[in-house]
């Protein structure tokens, strides 16, 4: 039921993985902004996997339905669909009957008494693409502000290996920020970090975030970590990632990502079907060893809707 | 302008920590919940001082002012206020115009162009008194549904000797959530994990979370990371920390959250004054040399707060 | 930037008059309801120009892109989809730099700088579509709990007479709503009289709302207008529209509600232009000579958006 | 569970009319405007009874907790509190059973199985004195940029005479506002008038609104009702209210809404109890003869509190 983030640039995103189209719609955009399909195309091919092993190969072709007018967003809501072509649904028919594990099958069916089994519905990788179709509009909002948002991998596992065993692995994305003025972010609830913490966290499989220093700022004495007028004017460190009080200092924001292995694997497993019994199961088709290099558009595009949102209610913040 | 949290169960929190009054405001919490002032004020005390190392010491005593009759809710709002005794704002004068090292002094004026400087205004960890008096009527919600929040420090710096140096240490809190049935969370962008993430992370020097096996689960195999079937019912492992898809699995939800060191230290430091000139500045005054254990308390009161909100918003899941 | 309601089930909608498609997301349905493009396309059917009047003749076709599953609601958003198909735009070219009178031309040129001027781009009667859409779904819901909605039109112009003047007509409609339970409306400011207020004046050319006796009641006696004892159980009268407190009683609910004239009327009308001088201006094309037939449906639309959300949202007023 | 009203200034109001106080915090108020307890307290005066006949006579002193810092708003959550004094709960306990007619009493009762029935407890009159007391804020935020609320009775009942008889009146507010620049407003779910309707009918009793030419709008011809260049600029008429399309045209807003008599009436009237059986009953006690003078001043207020909301939100409508 939660499926709108923000609040002033604020988007819904629909879709399940079989179904028939993936899409947004973003309520909020000022008028004004330059945007073509192509802008969306640019960014949504980031996220189509890189290499052939294993991973869905689809063309994403996004199409805008409203709220751009001879090139420019008219202050209405700005809709966005990618049909799904790549349906093979039979294959996920053998499982239907089974709790993937470290998949969200279990938990949809147990919220929902129901689910749309085939490829995880909307829990699949797939339901990224709304994000990445309305991060690449908030982006180019950004951009007009000299806001720069750049994320990348950090881990590179032997990919090959992994997918020969039939395993997966994980990793950890870095995102930096630039040109962020000071004064974004909302105290105390919606502050920069929080909210930043709640876009990167709701993307599938990531399983923490820090800021910063992060973890290491536990073991820090508060000297060390204090970031201290620099030499040559700026601050010496930057182990705030940019955000005091959450709102940002006008420094490069900075936070890491962790990203659990990809659950689907190959290997043999156990799993409860639906009547609690233990099964043994192997998963085929098409699935990613690693999605690491594929969520790294994901992570930019989280982050610069929260951004963007917070750029637009900066406007309000004095009389 | 970001003061409100939640969706259901919404709690506006106010005040300043120098100004007449902290408190909170709780619409949406569910009629006919037993709850009285001591209940908060239990709660309030886990949040003061227990040491004499300098943090300020101050009795608060909660008025419930609203929204509660005869011992229950009324399903009208809660208001609840905490006065402010002990002022000494002459204290923080001589830093009026100096932006404390690690302090929100520099992002607040920034924003608004002004500011309570006296003991940091609103981004003062006496905001927190507000999140706890509210986190006591959602953990009692909760208790009713025998949900039971237990948040721990896994550190113990030499306090003793870090005061004595004029310096300051951080630390992580665990937390750990039992009772939680399958099923809460709202996916997309309100999955448990992510409004977790928020809630914890908009805690003041807050800088990490992680969740169930957190940033190790990015170095692990898919075939370790995932949660299979124990040999005696349940799972072997929970390294999804009780959460898949951003739905409660039914396992204890399990995360950490790394908080910096204090940044206020007697140690002498160097800083820009709002003329941008640096000066060099020792703090004195009322301070924690370890926050960490008073913000458990704070920990476990806005997970009951994201845990109260998603256990109402799961009676709509379903027709 | 508006283009969401509702708290619970929530709607977006999307579209402007001649662009690519209108349409809905429906964030908050929850699972297991049974919903089809049948369901919707009556609805539809049901605003669609009945005379040969000037009014626009187009097949509304709507397309479900996501959030069902074997027939039923899968808990994840529905969205739904109506492409334009009769575009002539050219009709419009004309008046591209002329604000109609009774029309938000100027309005929105003034709010955004910019406008779709083509059939009044969102500010389109057709707008309604996304509306009517979603209230198919809220109607389905609202029919489990045997929540039933009529409105129909009190007036009767003569059309025809006032076609061949080139003028125009308004008219009131009354809706009546049975079967509501007592308790449904959030006090105090979204009270059931309230939202429902919201939801119907923002349908375009809605200028006001009476509840109960409504206006009348200004005029009457406390005793005369308070709804006393029935001699046959139930009450005497429904001077209340079914609303206390802002709060279902489990009488009927009534209101009626008064939509203005078509703006666009052949008759000669002076005009501003954009550059502040007077124009003589006769508008033609595709129009109503009076809405007021069509609006019924987006009424009713309007309503059952409402009530679904407070059946849902009844479901946590107490413990 | 929805005392929260507002989107960027967000009002939140607490409080039963014989708890201990009455109240509201405004979070999003921007930092820098002047603002005293003095300011509230002039437009609190307003809403106190002004004549002998009955009503509760009570003088209501405002304290600001938070948000305030040497004369000017901080950008923080204002806190503002009026304690309640003239307790005299007794006089409520033989009505304690009863639903009077006219009351919200077992609307209350149906929703949350339990209510404050001293005074009316939340949905007493009383509830108001927050919406005051915030639209005061709003009010003189609006004053800096030229806005101008004002309302006036329109109807002056015989209030001795009817008093005499033991009944009541209701009566008509006009309001107008000047000085509104064209914009304001939020299509298609916020329009100015949507939002404006929903402000006012949440007042406790009243039962209509109606913008501009309203319901008489109904009967006119588009040709008579479509506003159009005046001799001497502007425009010859206003009856759109100044609003189209849901956005300010520029024009003065105008509105009129429709107040229901004091359902509190010392007559003699039937009435259910909690078992479903008639009663008998006089209701003495402090209540007005026409609450409509003092409603004045809160139609004032909640239309301050939409348009300060707009205001800020027009901030974002462009790039």
């Amino acid at each position: 039921m939660s499926n709108i983030f923000g609040r002033i640039f604020r988007v819904t995103t629909f879709g399940e993985s079989h179904g028939e189209a993936m899409g947004c719609v973003i309520d909020g955009c000022p008028a004004g902004l330059e945007i073509s399909a192509n802008d969306i195309e640019t960014e949504l091919a980031l996220r189509r996997p890189g290499s052939a092993h294993g991973s869905r190969d689809e063309e994403d072709i996004p199409e805008i339905l409203s709220g751009v007018f001879e090139g420019k967003t008219l202050g209405s809501p700005i809709a966005v669909i990618v049909k799904n072509k790549n349906h093979n649904s039979g294959d996920y028919d053998k499982l239907k009957d089974i709790y993937r594990p470290g998949h969200a099958d279990f938990t949809w069916q147990a919220k929902y008494a129901r689910r749309d089994h085939r490829g995880g519905g909307r829990s699949s990788g797939r339901e990224t693409l709304g994000r990445v179709a309305s991060g690449a509009v908030a982006k180019k909002l950004l951009s007009r502000y000299g806001i720069t948002i750049t994320a990348l991998s950090l881990t590179a596992p032997n990919i090959k290996e992994l997918h020969a065993e039939g395993d997966s692995a994980g990793g950890v994305i870095s995102c930096k920020v630039t040109g962020v003025p000071p004064g974004l972010g909302e105290p105390v609830f919606d502050k920069l970090d929080a909210r930043l913490s709640a876009a990167i966290i709701s993307i599938g499989a990531c399983k923490g975030i820090e800021f910063g220093a992060g973890f290491a700022a536990a073991d820090m004495k508060g000297s060390e970590n204090n970031d201290q007028p620099g030499e040559n004017g700026g601050y010496a460190t930057n182990n705030s990632g940019g955000i005091l009080g959450g709102i940002s200092t006008g420094q490069d924001i900075l936070f890491k990502a962790a990203f659990k292995p990809t659950p689907s694997i190959s290997k043999k497993q156990k799993a409860y079907d639906k009547n609690g019994n233990i099964q043994e199961i192997e998963i085929h088709g098409r699935h990613d060893t690693c999605i690491v290099p594929r969520a790294v558009v994901v992570v930019e595009s989280m982050t610069a809707l929260v951004l963007a949102d917070f750029l637009l209610l900066s406007r309000v913040s004095r009389v």
